[in-house]
């Protein structure tokens, strides 16, 4: 595959980021959810991206943010309606995310029927890791990824608890919404989601891969 | 302004479609819901652009497929906060836009408080016209935008009836997804959407400025 961009920069050019919502059963619980028969699909802008160096913005109609770590699929070779048996043929690689969502606004939203904008799409709303080339992951379907919030671990899981598994969502997605490179899939985060505060300190992993260190500030 | 990115071109690259629901009282009466007090927002995927020339496709899942007649603002300077009187110098533009939606399935995402994702950002589900410069529209707050399904008219509306003007929903937006270079912003429908089918031809226009012709399809 020969690529015209530079993929360990994809945040800087990449368009979408096709987030799933409900992908754990036990995360899917905690928040009273049902386990779902179908991918829950929702959509970040890329202007979400943050990376390393700069803070995670409290949104300010937000009173109540929460992480939500998670494995993101870095798609290297566009597609569309891509069969489940070539699907690790369009994957470039990884990076480890977090979704953060406004948890009061995204439960006003569930109660009124409105769509997740103002609960997922805010600016810095997706922070990534350091993009990891996808020799780097043997098994994406089998790694342990972990939060901790100022020393103490939130959120541990590995992705093999994944209602659906990569290859899947990469067919079930690129039948509906074409994949391009550069485009970004969040797969879904374990249990442990909770409240972060201004000055919050966040450090994320993936197991023997890559972590990565954000702090939680709110606009003056 | 200068620009590196060919505006006339802007579905090629621009990264982010923002779109505003209910910003019509008399389209907002005509699905039952309440005049909203604040901006309705929603995101459809950049791979949702159609151009003339290519058919609408109607998504596999949906058989009751909307058109909705927007005009869309192309973003030419990005900006973070922007202030309403420094909006209209973000703009670059403006595109005849079709917010198509499958309406059974935002019916059903409404009533389980799911994401809109699948009933608005579905491969096609934002036909646009040609780039229209800013300076062919004199005042884009007072402009009549129509539709026609095989040659009979469905919506007909002044962008004079919207709730929130395009300075507002430039500058609301922008605090809370930063705007770039190449972003579109569909402003709402009037009133008058309705079912298309396999097969029809809708024609919209912009009076005296621009019109554009989709045939509707189904994938085999
Ligand atoms: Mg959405
Ligand atoms: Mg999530
Ligand atoms: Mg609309």
């Amino acid at each position: 595959m020969t690529s015209s961009r530079n993929l360990n920069r994809f945040w800087e050019w990449g368009r979408k980021i096709i987030c799933v919502g409900r992908n754990y059963p036990d995360h899917a619980k905690e928040l009273k959810n049902a386990v779902p028969t179908e991918p829950v699909l929702f959509l970040k802008p890329s202007s979400a991206y943050v990376t390393e160096g700069s803070s995670i913005m409290v949104p300010f109609y937000s009173h109540n943010l929460h992480h939500e770590v998670e494995l993101g699929v870095v798609i290297g070779k566009g597609g569309t309606a891509i069969p489940q048996n070539a699907a690790m043929d369009h994957v470039a690689g990884y990076a480890l995310c977090l979704d953060m969502t406004a948890r009061d606004v995204q439960d006003e939203c569930k109660t009124k029927g409105l769509p997740w904008t103002l609960a997922k799409a805010f600016n810095t709303s997706c922070p990534v890791s350091e993009f990891i080339p996808k020799e780097k992951i043997a098994d994406p379907g089998n790694v342990k990824i972990w939060l901790k919030v100022n020393g103490q671990l939130r959120q541990e899981g590995n992705t093999s608890q994944m209602i659906f598994s990569i290859p899947f969502l990469i067919s079930y997605i690129s039948e509906i919404i074409t994949l391009e490179e550069g485009d970004l899939i969040l797969t879904g985060t374990p249990k442990g989601v909770s409240s972060v505060q201004e000055h919050d300190e966040l450090l994320a992993g993936i197991e023997g891969i890559v972590s990565m260190k954000f702090r939680v500030d709110r606009p003056q």
